[in-house]
């Protein structure tokens, strides 16, 4: 088990803490640029103290986690000092690993979720994205979170940047879909609720057929009628309109090509 | 328990259909334009008959199921007769009730679900939508409905017609933009289905917190050098440049304008 030193006190910082104290290992600090957040993490941690400096020249950690956010990484990379032999990582998703190459071993430890306080996790279903300088380095960090999740695989750098991007496409801009759908149903007294089903049953044939497969609506059915009567019906919202009108295009295109983007 | 004639044999009639005969009901008869099709579905189902005529003048039936789709729907109405006390309903999610008006008692069972052959659905939880030509008629349908699922509700045509534009943006659309996520991670040699946790918890917080209040990624915080990024890496596919410029802008002026749609 590692002795670990936490850099960083927001949400990926409290879900990875936990669940390395929880896997066995010692986080033996906590340090943030904001100390009081430090102080909260810390105590929440077994055995855990926080540092209100960034000269960890002497400590005893093999492992430095820095899970801030993307702006604030380059300001603490520059400030932090840590023991010759022990390793650096980020969890960023968008950050490339080489802003950690004034260390002598470092690397990226990316949990591919979304995080929030307060919300319980499945850790071992998260899969992570290791990349790391060297081979031992590499093999340091996958150790430690094979002790966290079952899903652990090698993601380089431009892997990780696009795996944002395809994120973004599944994840943020769905949930903007899902925004968009429930106040249409609220402005005609309906409650969202009412989709959950049928939207559980579409993620789960998107995973089980593939979503090219499991595509329906008036889009791919070509349904031109049906279109213009709900392009009809947004005529008050054009930005929301024309949202419609693009996705549609795009997935009749789609079909006419026959073939991925 | 209901005599009940079906009139269709696409998903829609196999699934409502089973789950019919499963609740005890009689589904003493099937027609489709297509004989062959009525007959796959009359032998699947207990004692049922496959019919190839639309005078149903003389049958026991008290209920009528139409589950065609949406371009068959007037046809089959026009030639379709029943007898003077039973009730016809359609089960489209687009059409008003009123192409149904040359009989005494009609409505919708609409059944709020993508249905596929030989995928097993938990009916009990499918909401269905119940409108009705008068209030004896609603009260059949209703009994029929419940028979079914704990989720039954009055929806008139004008709200079937707003939830199927809301599931369009819910569960379409989001699909599609599944589609364009594997693709992006299949030119780079990754599987989609390392993003099955994080669209799985993305959904449960849509939710348990609303989407509102979900809404993560650049746009929403206004990282506009990520969002360059993104867009440089997809300038080889303008259509797909272009969705995402057009809905992280729409986050944004949602986050701007503070409210919804």
């Amino acid at each position: 088990m590692a002795e670990i030193t936490l850099i960083g006190s927001g949400n990926v910082a409290w879900h990875i803490g936990k669940a390395l104290a929880s896997a066995g290992h010692s986080i033996n600090s906590v340090y943030s640029r904001n100390f009081s957040n430090a102080k909260l993490l810390a105590d929440w941690l077994p055995n855990s103290t926080a540092i209100d400096h960034t000269d960890f020249s002497k400590s005893n950690s093999e492992l430095f986690i820095i899970a801030v956010s993307d702006h604030a990484l380059e300001e603490v990379v520059s400030k932090v000092t840590i023991p010759a032999n022990a390793v650096i990582a980020h969890t960023s998703g968008s950050m490339p690993m080489e802003v950690l190459n004034k260390f002598p071993h470092y690397g990226v430890f990316y949990a591919l979720q979304t995080f929030t306080k307060g919300k319980e996790i499945v850790m071992e279903e998260v899969p992570f994205g290791i990349e790391a300088s060297d081979v031992s380095t590499y093999h340091r960090l996958e150790t430690v979170a094979l002790s966290l999740s079952k899903k652990v695989e090698p993601i380089n750098s431009a892997q990780r940047k696009v795996l944002h991007i395809a994120a973004v496409f599944a994840c943020n801009f769905t949930n903007h879909l899902f925004s968009i759908s429930k106040a249409i149903l609220e402005k005609e007294k309906m409650n969202f609720s009412i989709l959950e089903p049928l939207i559980k049953e579409t993620l789960q044939k998107a995973f089980e057929l593939g979503p090219e497969a499991a595509q329906t609506g008036p889009a791919i059915r070509g349904d031109e009628k049906i279109i213009q009567q709900h392009l009809d019906y947004l005529k008050s919202k054009p930005e929301i309109q024309q949202l419609y009108k693009l996705i549609s295009e795009n997935i009749m295109q789609k079909e006419e090509r026959g073939k991925g983007v």
